[in-house]
């Protein structure tokens, strides 16, 4: 049988990888697959990079419109990053009747539903594994493994570089600047690390797993984002001291009356397993009516940690090349005339509880304040700890727990606290879900 | 599109729940699937059994033959258990052109073989993600999601049984009778709980991980097995004092010049995620060489959890059946030519760390006895407690913790140690795996 030949877009890390990966263990794949799959060429800026001899016979070019041109070719692999020009070659390979492998998040969250179009119309597929959790293998496990399934939730530690950045902070006492100069140092964070620390490349990964979770559009502009750059190393501390760990999540919640969809620093029981996933390391948690909570964990990102990702959507593409269309798996899990476009619940109104860390004067009456205004918002105290002073100012950070509440209500009621004549600066609030049952 | 029928052999708990999720959710599989799944009889020993109103409409018979030769079913699905009838009325099924989907561990890991050659030869698929750890989809995830990496290891919390009891003895110090007796009780164990806590069950569904894994047939009888029921609360309790919980593991490692295939009660670091998996869920830890470590959790057991990869399995055989032959996904993950029959390393020369618990005379010159055994055989000690005495004996439990060794020379130091006369009763010993990188 004639070899299948992958052509790249983008040749970095990710790209990289997922080619060293198909070359080192081409044995192996061709003894799961029964064909063998070869790296053909790779669009790259630079001609003159130096790649991995592993790699030698893989044909370099700066022209990317070639690669998706080229007859011999069978698959695109598209690990450029970025909408253009990632979207317009996309879309002329997938027009000459290539599959597509992409590990662009921002792509598919934003642009999926045209690029997915066009491939119903050319009967070839689109698989993105790579784009949520790295090697974490959770969108076959959600739209396949789970597939007899009414998923309920999900819950996800699906940015590295956030985690390991709060693991830092609680396990040695760091500040957040401090941690995130390292991460950079180290390769964890981007230059610009707003992407990730301002929660977006969480949402774009949200907004995917939302999609084949519950069979809705994927709509990245629904959903409420929250970095971490406003969690402090006592926030953690604290956290711990009550039973919890600070991770930043993102969640899917199918409440029966729409969807939440919403990426923020959560609080969590530190007896969750989720919680005590640390480092770089990402997760995946999922509530499903049948099976109950599954859990999903691996590295996030990664060469060749996202490079097996790449690889297994490969060899899934070309294996079911042979099957009727209408038989593959669903690119969106459900099939395109399925979707429902359920409404998205706006942040005033998702529930939860809250841990919020309040800087008072430490005088008489000041308490009470506190009370009221949460209790006029009919917000219920769960506990409530006086910390010691943080600095010479003989202001006192206050931590509170509440009860469920919707957002809007505690909204009303931070506006009322922060106008308090004895209460310095924001409020910080975090929101806290229990994950029951998982 | 005309419905797909499917009949069950065998309608008790598993076969239920996954009756039951087929009907519940059929509007969600249909959206995914974009077909009708129907369940159209079932074989039940007893007719006038109760079924819930849902399944209403499933025909019963006690003739099994019925179903499997019913043109009109197009998958059969076997929740029998055991061998025999199980085995035949597969074997018939499969010469009837029907695709099968079975939860049956012990069958799939004792004569998978014969049953998979069958289905080769007439086209038909056979599926088997509820055999092993429930509801979790981890061969979808072996087997798909990481099929393009080179596996290391495999290590499993594949016992729910063993588990619930192991968790009960550390977190309530009760002993392993009390717990067994209340696991019956619970329906956690069976009547007869020899096949669980023996590791006979674990071993099952360890042979069916290590083939896909690394491709090599079946071979159930190559597993070194052993069971919890030498564990007292007393070493889940020393293990946690030194770091470690004890966990029921199965393990299937590729070492390089050969296979270690063993179940047994294992030490490992509390700082590992799967070291924090309690109670009666179940999770899979795989050592792979692109990904690093990756683990899926969740229910092992259970009507619906199981149900839940029996309907997976399902949707999969009927989404594949107009793939060519060649291109489903190989039944043991690899082609059925391009297995392996990589030769299985015999018990003495497992390499591991191990904990061993001696009842001492508290006299002097014990300890120094002791070490010279263990020197002799080349063994390194890593640690060594004395522990208070637990009776009016007057003897003292001393807990060691060894480096490294061979399986075969830590055995001879045993069979030293339990002939010194300051030595009571046998010595117990629980291997240690640090399970690194994950």
């Amino acid at each position: 049988m004639k070899p299948v030949k992958i052509g790249f877009l983008g040749f970095g890390t990710v790209g990289q990888g997922a080619a060293t990966v198909l070359t080192r263990n081409a044995a192996e794949i061709s003894r799961r697959i029964g064909q063998d799959i070869v790296v053909k060429s790779a669009s790259v800026r630079n001609l003159d990079r130096k790649l991995d001899p592993l790699l030698g016979e893989v044909e370099l070019t700066q022209d990317s419109e070639s690669i998706v041109n080229d007859p011999d070719i069978d698959v695109i692999v598209e690990v450029m990053g970025g909408d253009e020009p990632a979207r317009t070659l996309l879309l002329a390979a997938i027009a000459n009747g290539k599959h597509v492998v992409t590990a662009n998040k921002a792509l598919v969250a934003c642009h999926g539903a045209d690029i997915f179009e066009a491939a119903r119309e050319h009967g070839v597929s689109v698989a993105f594994e790579a784009a949520v959790a790295g090697g974490i293998p959770v969108i076959k496990s959600i739209r396949e493994g789970l597939a007899g399934n009414k998923i309920q939730w999900v819950a996800g530690i699906i940015n590295g570089t956030c985690n390991y950045i709060l693991t830092e902070m609680l396990q040695k006492g760091r500040e957040f600047e401090d941690v995130l100069e390292e991460a950079k140092a180290l390769g964890y964070a981007e230059a610009d690390p707003t992407f990730d620390i301002e929660g977006i490349d969480a949402a774009h990964k949200l907004t995917i797993l939302a999609s084949i979770a519950f069979g809705v559009p994927l709509q990245f502009e629904a959903v409420h984002i929250e970095g971490i750059s406003s969690i402090t190393r006592e926030d953690t501390a604290y956290a711990q001291e009550l039973g919890y760990r600070i991770k930043h999540l993102g969640m899917a919640i199918d409440t029966g009356n729409g969807i939440e969809l919403r990426v923020h620093p959560t609080l969590i029981p530190e007896r969750r397993l989720i919680a005590n996933v640390d480092g770089v390391m990402n997760a995946v948690l999922i509530q499903a009516d049948a099976v109950g909570p599954t859990l999903y964990y691996g590295a996030g990102a990664g060469a060749e940690p996202t490079g097996s990702s790449v690889v297994a959507d490969i060899m899934d593409v070309v294996r079911v090349a042979t099957a009727s269309v209408d038989n593959r798996v669903p690119t969106l899990a459900f099939q395109h005339d399925a979707l429902i476009d359920t409404q998205s619940i706006k942040s005033a109104d998702f529930q939860t509880s809250y841990y919020l860390r309040i800087l008072a004067e430490d005088k008489p009456g000041v308490m009470a304040e506190i009370s009221r205004v949460l209790a006029d918002e009919a917000i219920s105290i769960e506990a409530i700890v006086q910390k010691e002073p943080v600095d010479d100012s003989g202001k006192l950070p206050i931590v509170l727990l509440t009860k469920r509440i919707a957002e809007g209500s505690m909204n009303n009621a931070i506006t009322k606290l922060e106008s308090l004549s004895a209460i310095e600066g924001n409020v910080t609030r975090i929101r806290m879900e229990t994950l029951a049952g998982s």
